[in-house]
């Protein structure tokens, strides 16, 4: 599934930056492209099909969660993931006290630190997944073309909880339980936010597999029916 | 280890009740014991020992959680679990507006109503597995009769994590990470309040199991690793 050798050719012209980051940002879509330039494009037919998805992939590829900042700048409790490759005195600088965060919710911050591209490169990715998922609508040619160019074709493999394994609808997009959506962004290494270590999973497991990578939960899920089968 | 009769007989006399709820609270010590009445007698050489955990057991066998009530008197987040066997409209004379929390933290809120009794109970119970865990420190006699009576021997078998089934140890309890106590309050079924059903587990197991029963979460453990192991 992971595509070695990505030969994909982005337009890369720079985009206006209207984040509070200065960071460069630039064009994704393809070189020689029709239309404006913009780095989520690829979610231009999914934010159609259910604004909400879109705005959700957009939201879990690039921001970080977890901080209350005392700042009113920083809105709740979200800001880019890039922001946290900066030092605390950079961030001090944006009106970001890291240091007034407990050492705890410090390091969660860190563990969601991303580079602009690896994140692009998320958003692209659970695109691709939301495609393979069953019940999810047909994307136009472009978008089908743009996204198996990058990860390989669509329509091959059903999206799958990454944790559990079990099927995932596109519809249970809409569905919450208590108040909570049922799908979330998932992380194979919760410590990495990088297009080979994403994907979609229930709530439930996500809440369940906590701070460990995959491989760690399902050898803790083998050590504990081991013991408690056992008695 | 359940002791199907209870054959211990308690004093039974009637205490003040400090709490904001009018419910008759007893003395839980033996009939004919020396010194006042408590129904928290069978903690006292634990708050001697360490005051942290005896303060922790009368608060998760005695205390919901979970709920923000928009009101002064509740405190931050946590009432008494016999307030949740009131009616909403009963609540609402004490200033707690049910109807004012989302469906889901209402939902949790029913989940954790017990009475009085089962909240003693539980109390006694924890006490006893604390005394089971390896560096308890040992009891004095009368409390190691006491707790005996109750749930069988001490010392027979090693208080576990309920969960993972890992041996706990008593120094755990001051342990913490990311500002997290390492030892959390568990129940077989979250739904379900009682001696039987409480014991003691890992903060990061108790937050894997969710709002599944313990078998119900083996179960699923099970399928998840015949699925992705499969592949």
């Amino acid at each position: 599934m992971d595509v070695e050798n990505r030969l994909v050719l982005y337009c890369e012209k720079p985009l206006r930056n209207k984040g509070r980051f200065p960071i460069p940002k630039r064009c994704f879509k393809l070189q020689g492209h029709s239309g404006s330039c913009a780095d989520f494009g690829y979610l231009a037919h999914i934010d159609e099909a259910a604004a909400g998805v879109g705005r959700k992939i957009r939201r879990d590829a690039t921001k970080t969660t977890g901080a209350s900042w005392r700042s009113k700048d920083a809105g709740p409790n979200r800001i880019d993931r890039w922001a946290m490759l900066l030092s605390d005195s950079d961030l001090l600088g944006y009106d970001l006290d890291v240091e007034a965060l407990s050492p705890g919710v410090q390091a969660k911050l860190r563990d969601k630190r991303a580079t602009y591209d690896d994140c692009i490169e998320v958003a692209q990715k659970l695109a691709w997944h939301v495609y393979n998922m069953r019940g999810a609508p047909a994307p136009p040619p472009d978008i089908r073309d743009y996204l198996e160019q990058l990860f390989g074709s669509l329509g091959e493999e059903e999206t799958a909880c990454m944790i559990c394994g079990e099927p995932l609808e596109f519809e249970d997009f809409a569905r919450a339980v208590r108040g909570k959506a049922e799908i979330e962004t998932a992380h194979a290494n919760p410590r990495a936010h990088n297009a080979d270590n994403v994907g979609f999973a229930h709530r439930i497991c996500n809440i369940a597999q906590g701070p460990r990578t995959l491989d760690e939960f399902y050898a803790w899920m083998e050590s504990v029916l081991r013991r408690v089968r056992r008695i």
